[in-house]
């Protein structure tokens, strides 16, 4: 088996965790969340979201989130699918944007009332401009394993978006187990095949942990050579009033487990403790 | 990676599950969970231990136990650390006998007050005795990895546990993760290892669920080439009245792992749900 000497690990609390949970959360607090996460050693957190307002309300508040994130003098990554949210985003001077298309018809119409077509054009366009803005691009393939809408996802589906973001200009790629119903198998071959069809990638494994399988996938991902993992401060982004119940793979526990192994994430266990303590607190 | 064609899992919820749930079990209560489970298609079921009432009262039917086993007719397990219990088990006609051993001292000490030699002398005694009535002999490794009082367990203290096993003729040797502080590098050298320096011995691992490695653990296990895995309806053995939260690796969630990277185990989903539903009901 293969064990790296380091991996990173990228926090994705604040924004594709709060995301999804019910409950809002004050800016301030959001804030506060950011400090504690800041100083932790993570080397990058997604802190903002620059959608409309009226399509994610608790992402209302990226102006001032970016804001802060420049304070403190982060890296830090703002998603920013469409135009208009990427030209919010370059006024606030954001160093880092990410978009994101599903791999699958259905779960694109769904989730933002657009074909895989429609939006990978609009990816194109926020590229180009994020590229000549200067700016380091994320994209995430969201199902990239399984669609809660179509099941099992094919590796066609998933290289047809990947082919249109590397091609683009995306510096990295996260492929998504959006409805955490990967296994170690489908993770290690995906990943495998990926990185033989896209040499040049950097990509990231994001994954849920909704039937417990989430660490057994971050292995296997590491078998494949995958060395950027996302993860959630105190899983954010499950079920809301219960985090880390079946959202994201919780940062203190993929930190633990890369500390168990002996794998340097250059997270402090302490200072992501308190973190995490204030994260829950949000939700009591 | 390497994934198997299958893998046997041996369920040991009735026995070593339920010895370590606080709140008592009815004999009938026991047996109906092992009729579920025997028609799950799993194989092997520890149903009975034949320890000494007084030290364990949850096993002590152990009689009943094995004549409901004997009944069935399918093939079980019981634990017999001892002579005593050994003749106890031999007069049941019990067809498989186990044994275990600590692989730290303070652990041996604390568990069966006897030390690691005490309890070797004693285990030989037991394989002569059961070799001479054709009984087939599982032997545990208790905290094959890590111990709650002397923390990291070395390679060379389990080698010397599985080396007695070995020469006093174990059929299988199970080595457990019993306090759950296992991690999959950990896991696949420590079992890489022992398969190279026992090569005539089948190995099991058996792992418990405490910080949400076991699923990781197993891919490890996996890529070491070991193939029989340890696991507990419900997760029992965990906390008292919560099953699941931090005991065993539970027997549906590996059974699923298994069935989503295309593994066969034999067992059936359906079966295998009731069996679970019946087991999380005696805790309600």
């Amino acid at each position: 088996m293969f064990f790296p000497k380091e991996v990173e690990i990228i926090e994705v609390g604040p924004r594709d965790g709060l995301q999804n949970e019910s409950m809002f959360v004050a800016t301030e607090k959001k804030k506060e969340l950011v400090k504690f996460l800041s100083k932790t050693g993570v080397r990058r957190i997604e802190t903002a979201s620059f959608v409309h307002p009226k399509a994610v309300p608790q992402m209302a508040d990226a102006v001032e989130m970016a804001a802060f994130s420049n304070e403190l003098g982060i890296e830090y990554i703002a998603l920013t699918p469409n135009m208009k949210a990427l030209g919010r985003a370059i006024e606030c001077k954001v160093p880092q944007i990410a978009v994101f298309v599903g791999a699958t018809e259905t779960f694109n119409q769904k989730n933002i009332r657009a074909s895989i077509e429609e939006s990978l054009a609009e990816c194109n366009l926020v590229f180009k401009k994020a590229k000549a803005c200067n700016l380091k691009i994320r994209a995430y393939v969201s199902m990239g394993f399984s669609c809660p809408y179509e099941g099992n996802v094919s590796y066609e589906q998933v290289k047809r978006v990947v082919e249109h973001f590397e091609k683009n200009g995306a510096d990295e790629i996260s492929v998504g187990d959006t409805n955490g119903q990967a296994n170690p198998r489908i993770v290690y071959e995906r990943f495998s095949r990926l990185k033989d069809d896209f040499p040049n990638i950097e990509f990231v494994a994001h994954f849920h942990d909704t039937n417990h399988f989430a660490y057994a996938n971050v292995v296997a991902a590491l078998q494949a050579g995958i060395s950027k993992f996302d993860s959630s401060i105190a899983g954010l982004g499950g079920c809301p009033f219960s985090p880390g119940a079946t959202g994201n793979v919780s940062t203190e526990g993929l930190v633990k487990l890369f500390d168990d192994m002996k794998i340097e994430t250059g997270i402090h266990q302490d200072a992501l403790h308190e973190a995490s303590q204030f994260a829950k607190s949000l939700f009591m």
